[in-house]
């Protein structure tokens, strides 16, 4: 990794805390049509209705709101009262109004980054919440932009390096989805840093075993300064 | 507007047809809310409720979707059936999936200006849903990339123009909104074209007359070729 020169950062549950947030609204709603179905088939009919609406609204809070609607009304019919529906509303409201909870390190690790190498947030979900999480975070300083992007497949990489102008083997992408974060970057022979979160959403869970030599998995962030040779 | 070296265009209502789909899908909303008040103040609280909400939910159909059902359920209350929510959803889906309908000269000025110049299309609302318009309006190849702002003002422009190294005096914007096209770039001592669009939405009227040396009124996209003195 000596050639390294642009590294981007995944930003849920890298920087900071996400999925779980995700979590426990689930877990509310859930609760909120307990009358009609037990919590598990609940998930996954939420789960379904995700997948199915997912090219069509992408990721974030107000696709996952619509799709709690939709579900909800799915399951409960024309029987139920607006109020569940108003309640979902004000749940996806609390999860835009979060506040920021920073994972571990993140704050020295970048600060020791900054300025040997330029410094990117790459990151799904709706422009406006993750632009807002980023100056409530106070890492805005660190970072020379934000790459907000419809999805992480291998041809969105191709045209944020071609953007930053940055070839494969200069680049470091480092995160907590293998399937978004590492096997696309992996794929165009740039390096790839996975950091595990405890909370994995259900689409992004992958088993594999990855043997490349750009691919290195660490405990945490830290550990990032260590593989750069920078402790 | 010799020294112009970066031109960004406004999407919607500039290039295409938008604002005529946001209409048409107010006046289905206030249809199926007809028995519980007249279109007018459905219209009025529709409003109030989007500005309420601009500062969380930002621009966008998903956002517009969330407003009409907070909307639908203060208007109707607990009275309403869960149908009434189901139809605002598929509103909002029918928004998305609409086809392209471009403006007329559009294809033949970007044709012209591409080469010369590099072309930027910058533009609110949500990411994924303004890329899937770019793809299907087959007008990717003139840009050199697509700024997807989650505001149109002074402070994003200047951080626009950093991305792009570019300097105000090198930089014309081309849109149909005095408030978000306009006005912040000639602040900044860029140009502005402005080309009227027949249908504007509340929030972004204003009555105003400018007088600027870097501002042009254009009658048509065409005129841009001519103000640039490429026609």
């Amino acid at each position: 990794m000596k050639n390294i020169k642009v590294i981007a950062f995944d930003a849920d549950d890298t920087l900071w805390v996400n999925e779980v947030y995700y979590q426990e609204t689930e877990k509310k709603f859930c609760d909120l049509l307990a009358d009609f179905m037990p919590q598990h088939y609940i998930s996954q009919e939420l789960f379904r209705t995700e997948m199915k609406n997912l090219e069509l609204y992408g990721y974030g809070v107000k696709s996952f709101v619509l799709s709690m609607i939709e579900t909800l009304i799915a399951i409960a019919g024309s029987t139920a009262s607006n109020s569940l529906v108003s309640k979902v509303i004000e749940l996806g409201k609390e999860m835009l109004e979060k506040p920021i909870e920073m994972l571990e390190g993140v704050e020295e690790v970048l600060k020791n980054l900054n300025g040997k190498y330029l410094l990117v947030m790459a990151t799904k979900g709706d422009l406006l919440d993750q632009e807002r999480k980023l100056v409530k975070s106070g890492l805005e300083k660190y970072f020379h932009h934000i790459e907000i992007m419809s999805d992480k497949k291998t041809s969105d990489y191709t045209k944020m390096l071609k953007r930053v102008d940055c070839e494969p083997e200069n680049f470091l992408m480092v995160g907590n989805s293998i399937k978004s974060d590492i096997l696309p970057v992996l794929e165009l022979g740039a390096y790839g840093i996975h950091i595990p979160f405890h909370t994995t959403w259900e689409f992004e869970r992958v088993e594999i075993k990855i043997e490349n030599p750009n691919f290195l998995e660490a405990n945490n962030i830290t550990d990032v300064l260590r593989f750069l040779e920078m402790d």
